[in-house]
C-alpha cells in the first residue's frame, strides 16, 4: 500500500510499504477515507535528523473498517470510524477517568507495526477502546469537521477546559493555527464573553473572527502583551497557548490575569523546563501567595471549635528581644517556628 | 517603640524605631499581642545584601486595636484582631473574587510607613478590608493556632486547594516546615484519603503524623521519587510544594500522577522561570496532550448538528501523492491545514 514516510527534515515521501494487517485479536484494520497533516507534523519536518528507515507519518484519520480481530466487539466491518490521535484501551484506570491520553496500554500511530494515518490503511490496536463509529456516510459534507475531532478540535477544547473557560470569561488565544482557531470555537462553546485572538495571518484571523473571536491582536511579543492589557485592563481570565514555542508561553503568562489560568496544548519547544515536564503528564501547576484574608473566614471556625490545631507548629516562644536568636535557631533548624510575645 | 530590623544576611537587630502611628483615615493602629517568624523571613536572613537603612521585619501578627482612622468602620479600639500577611482593601475586583493577595490597593508589611509585625505596634492600612476581629481574649489557649491563620495555615490550605485535594485523593506534601505541616492539616480537612509527607526531620515528621500524615518519605531527590512511586503506583493526585527550591519543584513534578495537580506555595527560588512568573500572579498552568477519545463523545453531537464547523480550517485537499507538497505548503504558511483523500 501507499503511505507517507519522513526520512529527515524537509524529506517527506509517499512510498510502497507492506500492507497494514491485523496482528493482535484486539486490532481493527481500517482503510483510510480522510486524513490530515497536523501542525505537530511540521516539527520533525523542520528538525528531524536523518533516519535510514524513515518514520511513518500521520495520526489524524477517519476510515472504514476492513477487518477486525477476534476479540473486537464494538466496531464491525464496514463501519465508518474516527480515531483519536492516540490509541487507548478504554479500560485502564486513566481511560476510566477520561484521561485516555495517559492510557497505560495505549500508544502513538506511526511505526511499522502501527501504521501512520497518512496512508491507505492503518492497523488500529485496542480497537474497542480507540475507535468511535460515525453515523454518516463516507462522502458526508461533515467529514472535514469530523476529521478535526481526531485532534485539533479536541486539542483546542482541551486548551479551553484546562484554561477554565466559562460563562462571562475573557479569553485570549495565542496562535492562529488550526488548534488556536479551534480554541476560539471551544471558547465560544463554553460561554466565553470575549475571545481575543493573537495572530497575524489575515485569512486565519478572519476565520477566527467568523468562529467567534471578538478582538484580534496582530502585534507580537511585548507589543502584543501591551495591546491585550489595553483591551482587558488586568489581563485575560483564560489563556489558550496553542503554539508551544517558549516565547508563546511567556506571552501567555504575561497576558494572564492574576488568578487566571493558562491551558497549554502547543507541543513544548523545551521538554526539560518545569512546564514542559508538566505538559507531558497533563499535570497542572498552580498556587502563589495565599489569599489569606479569604481563607481566615473559612478556617477560623475550625480553629475556634478545635477541629484543627495548627498552633502546634510553634515550638519556642520568646519576647521581642529574643527575636534575633529566634532567626538563628530557625535557620539552624533547631526550631520549627518561633512565636513572639512582645 | 521596639521593632525588628534586618541589615543584611545574618544581621537581625531589635531596635528603637519611631512609634507606629495613624497616617490615613482608613488605618488602624494595632499593638502586637503575638507575632511569629516566618520561613520566608529566612530567605533574606540567608541572602540579603547590606542595607544601611535596614528592613523592618515580620508579617504574621495578632494584636489589639489602639486607635482607628476616621473612616474605619468594622474594627474598634480594644478589639483583638488578626491580620493576613498582606493588607488589602476588601473592595477591589480581586478582593471581591476572594483573591485578596492580588488586591489592587494592597501591599506588604515592613517599611517605615507600614511597620513590620515583629515589633510592638503596627500601622495597618485599609483596616476594614484587612483585619478580622477575634471572639477570644488575648491570653486564650487558641492564640498560637489563631496566629497561624495569618499565614502558614492559610498558605498550606492554598497549596491543598490549588492542588485540588479532595475526598479519596492521594496527596504528597513536599517539605516538613510549618507550611508543609499545615498542608497536611489542610489535606485531611479537605478529605484526602492518604497523605504522604516528604521530610527528614524526626520531630517535624512526627508532628506531621499527628496532624494526619499516613506515610512518611524520609529520602531525598531521586530516592524520594522512587519511594513515592512505590507507595502510590502512578504518583499522587495532588502534590503540595511547600519549599520553593527548584529541586522541590522537580520532585513535585516527578511524583505527580498523570493528570494530577501541583499546588505551589513555597516562595520560588527563581522568579524568572515560567512557574516562578506564574506563582507571583497566582496563575495556573495546565494542559498537555488532549484526551481526545473522551472529548469526541462530547463534541460529536455539536458537529453532527452543525453547531460548530471546525472543518473550515482545511483550506486545501489532495490525494496521498500530494502529501509531500502539503507538508511544504503548510510549512511555508501557504496552507492552514491540508486534508488528504487517499
Amino acid at each position: 500500500m501507499r503511505a507517507t514516510v519522513m526520512y529527515e527534515a524537509g524529506d517527506v515521501r509517499v512510498e510502497d510499504v507492506p500492507d497494514a494487517r491485523l496482528i493482535d485479536p484486539t486490532d481493527a484494520l481500517v482503510r483510510v477515507a480522510r486524513a490530515a497533516i497536523c501542525g505537530s507534523d511540521l516539527w520533525p519536518y523542520k528538525s528531524m535528523p536523518h533516519d535510514d528507515t524513515g518514520r511513518r507519518m500521520g495520526h489524524e484519520f477517519i476510515g472504514v473498517v476492513d477487518a477486525i480481530g477476534s476479540e473486537v466487539e464494538t466496531v464491525k466491518t464496514g463501519d465508518l470510524v474516527l480515531s483519536p490521535f492516540l490509541w487507548s484501551d478504554g479500560s485502564c484506570v486513566f481511560c476510566r477517568e477520561g484521561l485516555q491520553s495517559e492510557c497505560l496500554h495505549g500508544g502513538r500511530y506511526g511505526s511499522a507495526d502501527v501504521d501512520g494515518g497518512q496512508g491507505e490503511a492503518v492497523r488500529v490496536p485496542q480497537a474497542d477502546g480507540t475507535l468511535v463509529v460515525l453515523p454518516v456516510a463516507e462522502d458526508d459534507a461533515l467529514m472535514p469537521s469530523l476529521l478535526t475531532l481526531t485532534d485539533v478540535m479536541c486539542t483546542g477544547y482541551h486548551a479551553a477546559l484546562t484554561a477554565r473557560v466559562g460563562a462571562g470569561k475573557t479569553v485570549a488565544v495565542v496562535g492562529d493555527g488550526a488548534v488556536g482557531l479551534c480554541g476560539v470555537i471551544a471558547s465560544k462553546l463554553l460561554g466565553a464573553e470575549r475571545v481575543i485572538l493573537l495572530g497575524s495571518n489575515p485569512e486565519r484571523v478572519a476565520l477566527g473572527q467568523q468562529f467567534g473571536a471578538t478582538d484580534v491582536v496582530r502585534e507580537r511579543g511585548e507589543e502584543a502583551i501591551e495591546r491585550v492589557r489595553e483591551l482587558t485592563e488586568h489581563g485575560a481570565h483564560s489563556v489558550l497557548e496553542c503554539v508551544g514555542l517558549e516565547q508563546a508561553v511567556e506571552t501567555a503568562l504575561a497576558i494572564a490575569r492574576p488568578g487566571g489560568a493558562i491551558g497549554r496544548v502547543g507541543v513544548p519547544e523545551q521538554d526539560t523546563t518545569a512546564t514542559g515536564v508538566a505538559f507531558w503528564k497533563n499535570a497542572s501547576i498552580a498556587g502563589g501567595p495565599a489569599p489569606v484574608r479569604a481563607y481566615i473566614e473559612e478556617l477560623l471556625p475550625d480553629v475556634l471549635e478545635g477541629r484543627i490545631e495548627p498552633g502546634r507548629v510553634f515550638d519556642r516562644t520568646g519576647s521581642i528581644e529574643d527575636v534575633p536568636d529566634g532567626y538563628r535557631a530557625m535557620n539552624d533548624r533547631e526550631v520549627l517556628k518561633f512565636e513572639i510575645k512582645p
